[in-house]
């Protein structure tokens, strides 16, 4: 197979951390304390929280695969950033599932209080936009302008919201269909993916066939992480995971592996991942790191 | 006067069912029901829940002043409206101001429950510039980004975010400084008004000083708003204002009266009206329906 070819002499691992640096520093640097301090505290507090940086770093690399630089596609990086920090405090909070700890550390309404944490998440959301707007530079303002156009799409109603509603009213119920599932991660979790991923593309220029391959791409890779997710939830040890483990039996929840059982779910992430990668193979070289993200993505169930 | 020349023979009232009109009918149109119908449902529950749509009104009217047309403004002037009802959304709330009515209808999470109504008001802020940048025609997409750039700083930390958080902050002390009662105000309530107000005309390709008195204008006329909420609050029935009155004294709230007393506050209104009509005398007859907005404004104190 090429993509694996492609791949094989590709060192994932000091890529992630080299660009994860990048990402770090420029999140530092968008966020400045000042009066009033709580609600720019509590906005930083989730957002240099941690976390692998998944989607900025995907949007730089498909930024650079179609020629673009880093500084061009950098402010929406940190906004995707901003936008899915703003997910995970709202999804914490009392109201949704009522979440006391978020990758080791109390959640935000947990040290800032629930109206706090309401408003920092409403002001992250404002700010990805205003961000994407006032910082982009060496960019035609149209391609910009799309670049918004697609994040609110990916987060609103049309998107991960779109999803959570539809999570929160299966709660409970364990004869979920797989529609209904595909729904739910196609929405919940790839949609911000897919944004990420033909974000960088479009603010580089990209034409419209690789646009759509990259979001067919980002389709696949992000139901196939949840799928992964869903297997792990029930093969890992706590201490492997990093989290509390079994939560979706216990809360009788529907997942892939409740559906197809743990080898099916296992044969459709493989899948979706070789479909991923299939869909980057008229793109070159420097695919490299999305082959070798499609690749993490799936190493991590076996 | 000339300004008050100007307002003299203009017909605020047919104005603003004329214009409300339009905007009642792109709004209505600006959100389909489909699947999840939940979250639909719920957003234009807020959204149409009337209110006198005094933010797209303004945003038309300036967009018209300068020279531009209604179509240009008018995906801006819908994202205003959907912006401001998502602050009130989240502003009822139990962990914010735990209010069960509002314009005499129960609030959002009264009818959908917390969760829903904490993502309803996600959904709506980031729908709102989706919108901007979906459907804005015959502006050029620098002007678009510029408003984008804005109205996230309008909605975020730096604006009515920052404004509720010094709100909350502030509550249950009486002894608040007029500096902080005006920081509260500014953030809270003017900025949203000034972005309205700005907004149609940048779209329409204002000149900079024309931004600046327009800014100037919205800023004052924003506090007027708020230093006339206050005194209503004290002197009006509850038949008269249709809503709960003497609130803020229950609260042990800071208000403009409960700083400089009745007569000062409607004194300190006035000169801000005044202030905010100096600023568009060089404008020319276009001003008419600002003109007679700011008088209609310091009109409800007497």
């Amino acid at each position: 197979m090429i993509t694996t070819d492609v791949a094989a002499d590709f060192d994932l691992k000091n890529y992630l951390t080299t660009q994860g640096a990048e990402v770090e520093a420029a999140l530092e640097q968008s966020l400045t304390v000042v009066y009033p301090e709580t609600i720019y505290e509590s906005m930083r507090y989730s957002l240099m929280a941690g976390g692998k940086r998944l989607r900025p770093i995907l949007c730089l690399a498909t930024c650079e695969l179609v020629g673009g630089t880093l500084a061009q596609a950098m402010p929406t990086a940190c906004a995707l950033e901003m936008v899915h920090t703003m997910s995970l405090i709202h999804d914490d909070l009392p109201a949704m599932d009522n979440d006391d700890y978020r990758r080791g550390q109390l959640t935000n309404h947990k040290v800032y209080g629930d109206d706090v944490a309401i408003l920092a998440g409403d002001a992250l959301l404002a700010y990805a936009f205003e961000f994407i707007a006032d910082r982009t530079e060496g960019v035609p303002p149209k391609a910009v302008l799309e670049v918004i156009r697609r994040l609110g799409r990916a987060v609103g109603a049309a998107g991960l919201v779109g999803g959570q509603i539809v999570d929160l009213a299966s709660e409970g119920n364990p004869d979920t269909s797989i529609e209904t599932l595909n729904f739910i991660h196609m929405h919940k979790t790839a949609a911000l993916l897919e944004v990420s991923v033909v974000a960088g593309a479009v603010l580089a220029g990209a034409d419209t066939d690789t646009v759509e391959r990259l979001s067919r791409y980002a389709n696949n890779i992000g139901l196939a992480f949840q799928i992964v997710d869903d297997v792990l939830d029930i093969t890992s040890t706590q201490e492997e995971l990093g989290k509390s483990i079994g939560k979706d039996v216990q809360a009788q929840k529907a997942t892939y592996p409740s559906i197809w059982g743990l080898d099916e779910s296992r044969k459709q992430a493989d899948t979706l991942i070789q479909a991923a990668k299939d869909e980057l193979s008229p793109l070159g070289p420097s695919q490299q790191p999305l082959v070798a993200i499609a690749d993490y993505i799936i190493a991590r169930t076996h």
